[in-house]
């Protein structure tokens, strides 16, 4: 059975996933900087065929995916209804997902397809629709479940997610937004299956109990 | 300059340092259950002569310590007055901390002498009042503050604690109390100076910005 998978969601040793005031020049909000930059170092130590922990996990993420799903503050820094639709993603005109991506928005907007094969699709649909349909998309593939924080919850509570990835990295961010809140008796259903650490990293993988 | 020190507070992956419902068949909360794990095996190989990552944590906790404190909570189970005061703590007649113990309570009972050195001393004063006598009583060596979390938050917030030692242990416990919490600004005063993996747990230290 296909399966929806999280990867590679960075939180700091207090447990935040995003700093807080998050906005065009701190997409992931104040303070979070550096915070992904383990994972910059392994896309570049893959690149370059170098192996370890933290390449392992990215390596990971990439297989078997045929569909995303993320948050609108994934895609992008606005609130509130769209100003204009010029707006296509943080990624340039050619995103690394090169496939069908989902965004959860309330403020509907046309399909936007760019090259290498990503089309993003808004919708606000409730998220058991939203997977259906993604699943759909993947055509037999897993579904690749990215951020923010807001969106994992949603999908953990509904007990839909089957893997998540988290490195949990050295740092302090001290307020933002909570990876481990909102979940309710969703995250129950879920255990601790790996927690290795890398010099850059601890990375934990939950599955269902 | 003598410290202030935290060591082998242990954590889940969502961050509790305790489960709901602490008591007397369940000290640390329903679900912490073997939590502390990684710690006694640790001592074990201590013991045994052995090495590793959890074993030199646990051999730093030890070293140079002339005084304790910690909260009621983590003296015993009651809450509220005492009913009576024949409760001299979990450990039995000789307790392993061979020193004064400060014990944070709003509910005071005279000083208890034990076997091997230790006294417990039952305090409701503030915590610079209480850091300042626990200095005073290890005569130039470092304090230890145990838990529980609430315990810790108080120094933490007042910027007391000079290191902290966590271990991250792959449970999720879903619900009790959270160690990065109410901690105010306090907390900016800290930042993470280690994060290392042993097949047991990650080791996160805190220190002073």
């Amino acid at each position: 059975m296909p399966e929806l998978r999280v990867h590679n969601l960075t939180v700091s040793v207090d447990g935040y996933a995003a700093g807080p005031r998050q906005r065009l020049e701190q997409p992931l909000g104040e303070g979070f900087g550096s915070m992904h930059e383990w994972m910059f170092a392994a896309m570049r130590d893959l690149a370059d065929g170098k192996g370890g922990v933290d390449v392992e996990y990215v390596e990971r993420s990439k297989e078997n995916i045929g569909a995303t799903i993320m948050g609108r503050n994934m895609f992008g820094p606005q609130r509130g209804p769209w100003e204009d639709e010029s707006w296509t993603g943080w990624w340039g005109p050619n995103p690394p997902f090169h496939n069908d991506v989902f965004v959860h928005t309330h403020h509907l907007r046309p399909s936007v397809v760019m090259e290498g094969g990503t089309t993003f699709h808004f919708t606000d649909e409730p998220v058991e629709a939203v997977l259906a349909r993604a699943f759909e998309a993947a055509a037999g593939k897993d579904v690749q479940l990215g951020g923010g924080a807001a969106t994992v919850q949603q999908y953990l509570r509904a007990g839909l997610v089957d893997e998540m990835h988290c490195a949990v990295v050295p740092r302090l961010l001290c307020r933002g937004e909570r990876l481990f809140d909102n979940l309710g008796d969703g995250i129950d259903g879920y255990r601790v299956a790996e927690l290795v650490g890398s010099p850059a990293a601890a990375h934990v993988r939950l599955v269902r109990r």
